[in-house]
């Protein structure tokens, strides 16, 4: 299905009086702030991952909806429907081997039929194919095993060249390589034999501007250890690996208590921040939609891509967004459309913020202000700002709400079936 | 298959002169603590449910190995040889509707055969079967429809009537209701609704010397609240639902840092504590080998119950011990037998502590003499006794080395096929 | 010093022409919630503690400023100051024996003269006095020796006197006791004497409106294990005391990710959450300005609050709120009014929640739009509410401003000296 | 007070027919392994803060105890009886300015006449001193005043120059830069000034021989963030810093479930751990006894020590140990003789891990295999060991007993007086 210029115009037209006058109220209240944020949100865009399209699910089961997409096509225009509602989802992330493209010029032409392009390519050496030679229940790049390690560098190469078929530059790796047991793994070997598998990755970069981005968790699949835990290894790993490697932040990826903000910080000081992976945590590696449970640290985390962003001492690289969550509960593309919500809510806050009075403060070791004026920013009632983002880009001013307004799941359902299974966990 | 007495012999007698010779030096330096020790061991038992003996999994993906049991008759024979091996596991723990006995008076007669009972039933109201009439995607016991409360309490009925068949007198209800976002649940509401139906499930139970043990767990596969989080909402349910309810602890399932047995001797205290499940974590429900990652924490649990148990101030009642484990990485069996090693070890240490000293290091404060007591039972290499206890109950002296030994996952694997999958997670 | 009437006249006269247009805002988008909000507000009143009014430190060290309250009367008039500039901290928390009341005629006057009453008394058995006959090294309530148990139930007891003289009628026991070691202390006999000497506090209390608040804390001052170390232990102490015994909850007393929403609503639903200590916690007690670094939690919590304070099944006596922070960093009482700040932020937005609507989603399990109701009310932007509920009350727009344009630290400092030292931690 | 060799000839002999009996028992089951541990554990070597041998306490309080060293001979002292007691803590750490040596000659001759040297010099930029023209309250290393980075580099050149008239070669940075609310301080500025304040301390070393700690902590005294929060940081530091910089690694200082020795193990793999500090923690930085809560973790640290220590392609440098721990509960003498105990525990039954069959297992991905390696070394009973190491350093079999028996603390106490307080926290 697609939704029509028309039908959006409709779903905003009752909406727009209230929605004008919030407008004009913040327009008043901000100056020119307003509209510069509104400039900044439109422009603004984070990734859709293919694997986020169908219902997810725990170890302990799944719960599927209906209206999955069964293909790549069906998976690129789910994202074109969200992209078409909110105007700030213009890329799809593919999984290797759950979207490999069979016919490439027919995929091109989806993508730039809806206004989409590729973000990434993600590899998959986490699980057993079933035409695969050996098996990853030992690990991968980091295996013991040079036979196994060769299997899945070639894996990695290989979604290499269907992204490049396909126009992205970046390559995700997350390894899900660790052990259950001490004594089951040697540590520092682990850790060469990894990097000697990035190593080859890299050299596998079709072109200079392609990125490899390193990403690190602390636990899950395994219990006892990951040979990638935090960013302190990825970025040991990255600079071992050359300009082509950088971090990638999991918002889900982290111990308990840790200052996500800070290292996001760090990692632009030091020039290695590659990317992002949005979704909601109260636990652990939770999944959940993106700032559901902690909108303030979302709000802390884009106060610093904001400001290292307008440093120019600051020499990190474009940062590529994208949400990575698990939708066990909400409808999918429901989901998909909070999740845009709560980064570009969070992105307008930090926006808002009197850097210059921020940096007065923080010379002067005045706390009490410091806050205050993050406070200021964090309690000013952005949404008008958003949905006027949206609207300008094309989109609903609310679009969840005109996502169940246009019946969007139904009509799917009703295409595909209410047994439609997605590919994914 | 069976392992024959004359197989275990012949494994044993190369060992018998080091084990002897150490056997003897523990007699010596112990006194008749020894002998006792090994009297208590040979008479622990610790269950084995029957979806631990296949390979176990994460969201991420599962590796099976081969020959796992694909019936309830098969479960049983993995039991019967883990009994054989180690004479300490004589208790099947059944899973509805996964072990549903088809023919009940078979069932016994295997069980029997194998010199095994019945520990408890578990209910499952965390899946959806394919033949079920209501979903419960958004809960079970504490759902906001009342007709999926009364399916799911039907459905913990039935197993409490199929376990009566099979003389069990103890069903364990693990709830996995809860929500993902703030908001979904109406915190107040959900609780009273699972009072409410854990009542009717207590008032199922077919006789009064049936008990209903109420697990609890602070997340997953719910991310936000789970209505059972914790021991203290546990002991909650337990006071409203009376004396035949009792809180089940299983040591995956806490927040970081919890002192897990402080609250094991807490709940004895108040004579509420039902029973355990082991397994071992380092993060989370990470359903590990117990005692890998915290052996000094398993000592110091079974020393809370030894010494409750010879309190005859504390009138709680039999603890029911069961595994629960997921085996991701090891031999199910294999891994199943370390656990109850490590089960075995931790409790002969906690057996010879010196509890009159203790007290009197306890009553006068004297922190670093009463941590020295401890530290000399968990230091004394007690292997020797556990073997000991092993031999004298008909089992190996070194159950994981004897099963290897005996090539009895090879024998399976060709009895079962490679491709052999187990129901469980 | 005193601040007049006519001081925050001056001070409110040129906000308000852009007060009154984000009021009038307000009222225009809200409806008559806006004045029902500000209503609400108007009335609430969060206990002040007299500890929390001098520098705080850490065992690392404490920076102190100027002008810190050097007497109860010093204290309370800080407190007084407080009350003027935001209306809401009209009650001052007594801590015995940093404040014991010399001449209680006096006191008394005093606290009418500022408009104040006292909220608690608090005792202290976490320390040695100088002129203390036995130790509290090894416990107090929980200690082995009947002498010190009996000591420090006397000081309990002293302590309701003095509360009892001054017109309290709550009192608030914080333990300390714990172990630092494994085996130190015997868990079930120090809960069974913890319960003893309290239920000989409950006896010593003067009339039947008297309660206690039993409060919790997994960790700090000790390591191991402490005998009240969670909201469970607390509610079995309060069921096997009675009626006067209630559970208090301080934020930061809780293992990493707890859900303390959760809680605050189950113990209203068990008619036992006596009270609240409010601050600010990353990793442990903290004691940060409440609010500063989980803002969507502190709302959580009031939305719990009121939801139970609208229900009329809830039989939960009212709630007694007090701050409870350490304020090491910022000026005690800038910090103590964005704490104010904070919490009647949380309770406006909590009381913007669409409780119909909210009931109707959970009954329906519609977890995105639950989600948007209770994120519409929490990006409400309800500073102009709380602005008008200050001034109403007859205390200054903007607090914090107020205090530093109106030079109340330094003033104080001239007044008390640069070394005034207050007593606390 | 000195303990004389007669003195500790008596107080072993009566133990010496059991020990020989037990150490003979040992040699036979480990063979030649028994003598080599013995000879390893005879030349380990534990350091000993000057600042541990008083009693510790919290923010909330301390309980001292008798006979405190006064001064910095008395702590030499203290230090001398611990090493003649276990004849493995030949050297003292000194904490400027609490240590400051008056007479240079008469320490180094007091240090000589105990057989002692001087393990590293600390500097303390985390309190004020009296004299002290600007204040920490805000930083120092990574204060954004460049006066006050000046004031605390130019206090660690005079920290190191005492270290280099006692002849130290180690200088330890412990950081407490940071805040304690979102938006004081800005990260990567905060960052920048702290390397830039560190690399003018490096260029403060007298000699090439010199190393400078840099030891981090993610949180205390501030709670939001630290400048210096994780081994990430701290090796970048280092990285940026030269070759005379390396990681200090302080067992309390991680976020909850931390694998410590996995980053244990990949600092050795950079080349780039310096120092230890041991102390035991449950929840945070407790700075309990080594030892007393995760002495499972011990010993893995160790397994990691001792692998890289015998593998040649490992080019770390030695590896400073020392314990630093505060002594709230116990006697500092006996915790710290318990602590040493702990550690050589940990260490000797690392030694007996039979690596070549570990290499194996670890490169046959046999977990179970691998796991019961460790076991068995963990299982030994290496009391005899460790005794007979003390006996042949010339120290008691049990120091702690020892230590009793000798009623070291009552002479002190005698010597230096009830309320002898030694500096320290």
């Amino acid at each position: 299905m697609m939704i029509s210029t028309q039908q959006l115009h409709d779903f905003n037209q009752p909406l727009m009086t209230a929605h004008e006058a919030a407008l004009c109220y913040l327009h008043d209240t901000l100056g020119r702030q307003a509209a510069d944020v509104i400039e900044k949100l439109v422009t603004f865009q984070v990734a859709i991952p293919s694997w986020a399209l169908g219902t997810g699910g725990t170890r302990f089961g799944r719960f599927p909806g209906g209206g999955e997409p069964r293909s790549l096509a069906e998976k690129i225009a789910d994202v074109g429907l969200l992209h078409q509602l909110n105007g700030s989802s213009d890329a799809i992330s593919l999984h290797i081997p759950w979207d490999i493209p069979g016919d490439v010029a027919a995929v091109r032409q989806q993508l730039q039929a809806a206004g989409l392009r590729i973000d990434s390519v993600n590899s998959n050496t986490f699980q057993d194919q079933p035409d695969q030679p050996i098996s990853y229940k030992f690990g991968s790049l980091a295996h013991s095993d040079a036979a196994v390690r060769e299997q899945a560098v070639a894996h990695n190469a290989e979604c290499i060249q269907y992204g490049a078929q396909l126009g992205a530059t970046t390559h995700t790796v997350w390894l899900a390589d660790g052990s259950n047991f001490p004594g089951q793994q040697h540590f520092r070997r682990a850790y060469q034999r990894t990097q000697d598998s990035l190593a080859a990755i890299v050299a596998a970069l079709p072109s200079p501007d392609w990125t490899v981005l390193v990403e690190y968790k602390p636990y899950e699949p395994n219990f006892y250890s990951m040979v990638i835990p935090d960013w302190g290894t990825s970025l040991a790993l990255c600079q071992a690996l050359g300009p082509q490697a950088q971090v990638l932040v999991d918002l889900g990826h982290h111990l308990p208590n840790t200052n996500i903000e800070q290292l996001v910080g760090r990692l632009q000081h030091f020039g290695r921040l590659g990317g992002f992976h949005f979704n909601g945590s109260m636990y652990g590696d939770d999944d959940l939609t993106t700032g559901s449970i902690k909108p303030f640290q979302l709000f802390l985390i884009f106060n610093e891509l904001v400001d290292a962003g307008q440093d120019p001492a600051v020499r990190n690289p474009a940062v590529a967004y994208m949400i990575d969550a698990s939708h066990n509960t909400k409808d999918p593309l429901e989901d998909l459309l909070q999740s845009v919500d709560n980064i570009l809510t969070a992105y307008a806050k930090a926006l808002l913020v009197d850097r210059a009075a921020l940096e007065e403060a923080q010379q002067a070791n005045d706390a009490a202000r410091a806050e205050d004026l993050l406070r200021d920013a964090f309690l000013t009632d952005v949404r008008p700002l958003v949905a006027e983002a949206y609207r300008q880009a094309g989109g609903a001013l609310r679009p969840v709400m005109a996502c169940r307004a246009l019946q969007v799941r139904d009509q799917l359902t009703k295409q595909r079936g209410l047994r439609a299974l997605s590919t994914g966990l």
